[in-house]
């Protein structure tokens, strides 16, 4: 069921030619929670080494908009969203973790972690907070 | 003389390697003030056709970054911004201008416009405010 | 007419206890922005001797509502909004002006400046970026 | 130990007179941890009879100021925050409660939730996201 979601989320992702172009995959989804991540790649850094802040918030944003989704179905657009971002990582795969907070009529409220795997250890390398609409 | 930092911003941003992989340019720079462009690209899209969020967050993290770093030299960081988005905006080049706001010792505050060129008005499609922080 | 719309929104704004509470008054009333003032009071205070932060976010809070209840009517309500402090304020009047920078069906997108004078000059405390919303 | 970190919580936020305006109270108190509670009051409301925003925004900004001094020291300010308005809320009690994510060296990064308390239950009201500095 769980998988089913996963598939039906992947699709849609897959039709995002920028997702594409990035190589993110959604990695778990239920209703009203979904995971988005990106391999390591030598090209999302920024001109220190580390992974540059865009690709952080495309995640964000894409995870936040795929959880709204989740509730409201397909027709969604993100609003707004705030990020911030916690330390510098180096290149590691990166995992988004958005969760709706609270959903109304034609609003979700979400709230986003996104982690890094350096070894065994998760690194949380930002948190975000944002506003979805449904569209229809 | 600004098309000094012009070319020494776009030095910068040769160093980002996300940046190189989204064709990114710096079309204006003075102190206290960057503009940023991107082609229009088809790969820059989400499953409605419209530009995708992450590629508008991508312009306003990086105009602000540069804005600030016109201030504090390079080695400087996003603390964190909030964006909203105006309108969904369909296949065009799209152009971040960022302005610092007020500056301290270490902090500089700064808001962002991004805009498309769709026949010959400019349209708004997203305004940002954030943190830079000067981390030297 | 702009006369008109200050009246309009001072009676509004003396429905609202907090606001009564706090000494609040609309001095700029026009479509799409709307001025708030607080003045200077002694309990507005944070303990370093500035003014609070709170004081500066109710203004943005409040004068983002009024701006687009400017467009869309008495029936609206503040989503989410976004505050950067820029600097510390001693006890002075303070003005907050805020404007639509873009609206839809159902929301508006506003932008908020927070000055107080300070001898002849006006000086500026804050910034917000926030989103209002058409209830019925 | 808790509880003495209460008390001298409580004594920094009777130095502020507008928490004293409020009738502004500390909660709970630990490192990296802090609540801070509003009683019900007929002045803090809105037109429409709601518990005013800014009375939340208020209670945000103030509690995570005091989650960052909590590690930090009393010389502490906000730089930024967000809040997202979940729900309206009617007169109640009101509570706050801020946690530091992650700090450096002159930063914390913040998240709250405030919440009211209707009948037996806890109703969240609203959640926020901020940065507070070091300012010695």
């Amino acid at each position: 069921m769980s998988g089913d979601l996963v598939n039906l989320a992947n699709q849609l992702l897959k039709q995002q030619t920028f997702s594409v172009l990035l190589d993110a995959e959604v990695v778990h989804a239920e209703i009203g929670k979904i995971a988005i991540a990106l391999p390591q790649r030598q090209d999302f850094l920024q001109n220190h080494g580390f992974i540059h802040g865009g690709v952080l918030s495309y995640l964000a944003d894409n995870a936040m908009t795929f959880a709204g989704g989740s509730i409201f179905g397909p027709d969604v657009l993100t609003v707004e969203y705030k990020i911030n971002y916690l330390r510098p990582a180096t290149e590691s795969r990166l995992v988004a973790t958005a969760e709706v907070i609270q959903s109304g009529k034609n609003l979700a409220i979400c709230q986003c972690k996104i982690t890094s795997s350096e070894g065994s250890d998760d690194v949380l390398l930002a948190i975000a907070q944002g506003t979805i609409m449904k569209t229809q």
